[in-house]
């Protein structure tokens, strides 16, 4: 079968560099894609749990738009509900209806939710986060974990990146994952000037495997913030609904104070929410936090359906299910070969590397023999399941990784590194 | 004529209060609209220059979404381009091709802009312009207006806000608008770290009169940002394309390094860019700025149509046109009942005022009057006119102002303070 060719996206790449700082920027970048003739920089369409780039290859999609499709590229359920609220108003004067009832949605879904607060991107609901934490306890340091991502503000970026000031990162404090005594020592160390601790539900390193909380990880977290007055924190917006629809925190057993979620409840439509416990609605009140367009009501009547058809469904454990079932089908045939395929964080939204080649490049050629088969396979970040792939979609991606396999295992062998 | 109530605004309003902060938070908060039993807080539809709240009173809308709306509700040009891109994809994994084409349209209509990046709040893009300067110049000093607006940021905050720490605020240096010695004293004080100077058009101050800049300013704040190779940012989020289709620099006559635009160039679909000079291209390549749904496309089509739209019928133009028709004529009928009527600011977007009362108390009661007549006035807020304004809309307004005048006269007489 021959693999796909992408000579319109590359002359298109050639034109956006023209008009555009780096062709296409942020996550979107073809940069870390490698190598990059392996993938399509441009979608035509998509449709499901698929799209077709502008040269007319067509791919399952295990990025699902890096993170916020999760129930198939123009659900019905979603579209109907963004159309009904769009042909009454979407960016208007005045708030829509349909806010006060997508928080309700929330507050009855989420055992962490009393309140919430609709915003566009995940980072407005991350900072406004630390705003609130930082207004409720009249504190500064923010506690994170090394190699979390919480978006691009000058305090969510590693220090010495470009554009960020020493003053961006001066009440930042970084620990590693599933270390409660580095918690307890930055305790220690700034006596009531801890604000909050932000993590994401489990660890998602960039370029590395994921990592689960250790067992009495977030129990002991949470029992340090309460006794310390310290703002516990959930970045739920990657996570979030792929694991539970009562939020990850739900899933893993602990009550944050503030969770963070992202546009994946609106089906990839604009909009992040902060949800939040009671002893902090007044601080959520006056914290100054807003943007031109928060208030649109189209993707909050998308968010809403979309919550509720992922409850009926329950979206999450579906996902659970088939990225299991697909993940572990793949580890299989990887073993056929010869090669170990390590699967990590949850089966709805693994990372996922061959293990035996510590430089990664049998892994980025693998993930490129993959792309170029229409089993669209990213190397250096997580993937993602939606709702909508089908069995016909997981069977088709298991022929198509047995075949990558194997050109694989012509050029390298198995012993690349041995 | 009975004047509107707003029972079921006032209802919704409570249920909304027990699962959102405040309500309706940011500047959709009811807070400034004084009093708030005068304004409907819920819209039900929109459609051109007007909407209906959910009591069913009908509105001519002069906040145009607070700014967004420029063409009218539902304008067929930018749902017809919405609805097409949409049946392609929208929030996809990979760019829609559209995006490169928005990035041509404005690198064409715009002399400042020599390439175009796209995110979705304003404030992303005032934040990612402050991060290319710094790292542009290896500077940090940010050079702003006093009571600018830029974004709810820690920086962009004023000092002491709910949430603000003074590490936010370390490198911000504020000035006095049109006040060229106070930036020439900020040069002599961090020679070489200032790393931008960034301000609106003309000014905006909160709850006071517009000020446009005077005669020189530009060219010579120009001059000072050249001379000292500090990155000059116009933040035109506001006030872009209600001046000229070529930015606000354009029609003030001079040319930024950075200019911040954003969503009224989508008629308030979500999207924001950044547009920018050849020298800082490289910067805005390497700064990491980016968000889950900055690549959706159906606000890029929104986007490109609408431009395309506006330049074909010089809407700025329209806009201006229509509003200095409008204004003077208030102007006129303030004065038949023997207020002074103050109007600064551009037309199509003024800040408006009647000066009898510095408690702005009758001013609040005449804006409450018109609004309660179907004019819809903010009392401490710029308005602003789109397009969509007719002269039905203007003769209406006309109408009410007048009514809205002789209720005031009844209660407070012209001698109010005097």
């Amino acid at each position: 079968m021959p693999t796909y060719q992408y000579p319109k996206s590359q002359e298109l790449f050639r034109r956006a560099a023209g008009v555009i700082p780096g062709g296409i920027y942020g996550h979107f970048s073809p940069a870390p894609l490698v190598p990059p003739s392996a993938y399509p920089f441009f979608t035509a369409k998509a449709e499901g749990a698929r799209f077709r780039d502008v040269d007319g290859n067509e791919f399952i999609d295990y990025m699902c738009a890096y993170g916020p499709m999760v129930m198939g590229y123009g659900a019905a359920h979603v579209e109907e509900a963004a159309a009904a609220q769009r042909r009454l108003g979407d960016c208007t004067t005045g708030a829509a209806p349909v806010m006060v009832e997508l928080a309700e949605v929330l507050v009855d879904m989420m055992p962490a939710a009393d309140w919430a607060f609709f915003a566009k991107n995940g980072a407005d609901v991350t900072n406004f986060a630390i705003m609130i934490a930082r207004d409720a306890t009249g504190r500064s340091k923010i506690v994170m974990i090394e190699g979390g991502y919480h978006g691009t503000a000058g305090w969510m970026q590693s220090p010495g990146h470009h554009g960020v000031t020493d003053e961006d990162q001066h009440h930042v404090v970084r620990l590693p994952w599933n270390d409660v005594a580095a918690f307890e020592a930055v305790l220690d160390r700034y006596p009531n000037d801890v604000a909050a601790f932000i993590a994401t539900p489990y660890h998602i390193p960039t370029f590395a495997d994921s990592q689960m909380p250790a067992e009495g990880y977030w129990e002991k977290i949470q029992a340090l913030c309460r006794r310390h007055h310290v703002v516990l924190i959930v970045d739920d917006i990657r996570q979030g609904f792929r694991l539970d629809m009562a939020g990850s925190s739900a899933y893993f057993g602990f009550t944050p104070d503030l969770t963070c979620l992202g546009c994946v409840m609106a089906n990839g439509y604009p909009i992040s929410a902060l949800v939040g416990c009671e002893a902090l609605k007044k601080s959520a009140t006056r914290v100054c936090h807003t943007g031109s367009t928060w208030f649109q009501a189209v993707p909050m009547a998308a968010a809403k359906a979309n919550l509720v058809k992922m409850g009926e469904i329950n979206a999450p454990q579906v996902m659970l299910t088939r990225g299991a079932l697909l993940f572990d089908a793949m580890v299989n045939i990887a073993r056929t070969y010869g090669y170990d395929l390590k699967v990590t964080g949850a089966p709805s939204m693994p990372y996922v590397r061959i293990t035996n080649d510590e430089s990664l490049m049998l892994h980025q050629d693998w993930c490129a023999e993959c792309t170029r088969r229409g089993a669209y396979f990213t190397p250096h970040h997580n993937w993602f399941i939606s709702a909508a792939h089908t069995d016909a979609d997981i069977q088709q991606t298991l022929e198509t990784v047995d075949e990558a396999f194997s050109a694989i295992k012509s050029k390298y062998g198995t012993d690349f590194q041995n």
